[in-house]
């Protein structure tokens, strides 16, 4: 499944500053980080729920919110981007 | 169309956030703000070709960077919530 997951964390305090890293490293392992707070995901169902559940451990419900928009496969190839750095298409091969 | 609008304005200099609060009231015109800098935009393709005009006017591309996500009908409405203060769908009556 595709996903696009972007995150609002209340930073104004040290705590949220750590639940703003650890949201941030989550998601950085099950996709690719395209701005500061917005995530491209490309997982399984399954995936998906231990995603939440470990994001839902760390947000502050009171501080925080985070958006999870379940798109049709091959919306994120044609996402548009305007400004300085573009990242890399989801499905170039990976160079090792 | 659905689109889905993020961005990510550099806030370091004055320039910056007057360019963030620009490209804001541009979005706001246009669709509901969901979090700081993500907004749901249900509108025309013409209104998605000033848009566009309108937000490359303003933002530094050597700076800023928008991302925009074409949705097919009824993504939006599929979004997932976590945390404080989720949206009211685009589709409710409007109150007057």
């Amino acid at each position: 499944m595709e996903l696009l997951v972007t995150y609002d964390v209340d930073t104004t305090t040290p705590a949220g500053r750590r639940r703003l890293r650890q949201v941030a490293k989550i998601c950085e392992s099950y996709g690719i980080r395209v701005q500061k707070s917005v995530f491209e995901i490309v997982c399984t169902d399954a995936d998906w729920i231990t995603m939440r559940h470990r994001l839902l451990d760390i947000i502050s419900t009171e501080h925080d919110s985070i958006r999870i928009y379940t798109l049709h496969r091959g919306t994120l190839d044609t996402a548009q981007h305007l400004g300085h750095s573009p990242p890399a298409p989801h499905h170039d091969p990976l160079i090792y």
